[in-house]
């Protein structure tokens, strides 16, 4: 059973970050728990309390051209009862005029198991060094 | 039972910074799952992984000369099963010289509760703006 909550909340979390690089704010309100408990840091930002500063903070970044990509490595999940987390190193890329910009941030996502669904509590994304030596890139779109 | 499982977390979370504050690493390690699955970063740091790899960066960080004071702010807790996060603002004072400079770091600890503890799994501290407008100070020691 750990192992299938496992499975479950890892694609949770993927369907998070599908949200965000589609700009879908309706699927991305069906991912959180929707509660004043809800919290969320994004990269540099204070963190924001309860689904309705939440929400609107993802509304503000889809409505100014959100992310157009974001690609997850090092993601590990634990599950303990009705809870998860999980922590993953996002790259984020973000079209600058003809131009692709890279960066990275460190993120703990935490699931809460609400109807059988895995819906998240809390969002921490930081900025981080670059990963591997990787330099922070600037890529042509061509 | 909620609000006894709250309070005991949200004294955990005292307990965790009272370690860093006294530079104090056997403590630290008794506030610690222990195992390898702990995670922790630092503000600025990328992912640790392991609790040997997070007592490591501690010692490091004591044996450094660690914060003088920390500060908590905007502490809030929430429980589920045997699963607590505490969400809190550090406001982190270190020595330099003759002066106390400060910065602030906005943190997701999550608590698993072990034979009657709360023990800390995992640490994400990532810096932060200076909230409530106030500044990054620099004070005189005397």
């Amino acid at each position: 059973m750990k192992e299938k909550f496992q499975d479950e909340v890892i694609l949770a979390n993927e369907n998070f970050y599908r949200a965000i690089e589609e700009s879908d704010f309706e699927r991305m309100e069906e991912l959180w728990v929707g509660s004043e408990d809800d919290k969320c840091v994004h990269p540099g930002w204070p963190m924001l309390y309860g689904w309705e500063a939440v929400g609107e903070s993802w509304k503000s970044i889809f409505e100014n051209g959100g992310p157009i990509g974001i690609e997850l490595t090092d993601v590990r999940a634990e599950v303990s009862g009705d809870v998860a987390w999980v922590i993953c190193i996002e790259k984020i890329s973000h079209r600058l005029g003809d131009e692709v910009q890279s960066g990275f941030a460190q993120s703990t996502n935490i699931f809460v198991r609400t109807d059988s669904s895995w819906l998240l509590s809390v969002h921490h994304a930081s900025p981080m060094p670059t990963p591997g030596g990787e330099v922070s890139s600037n890529e042509s779109l061509q």
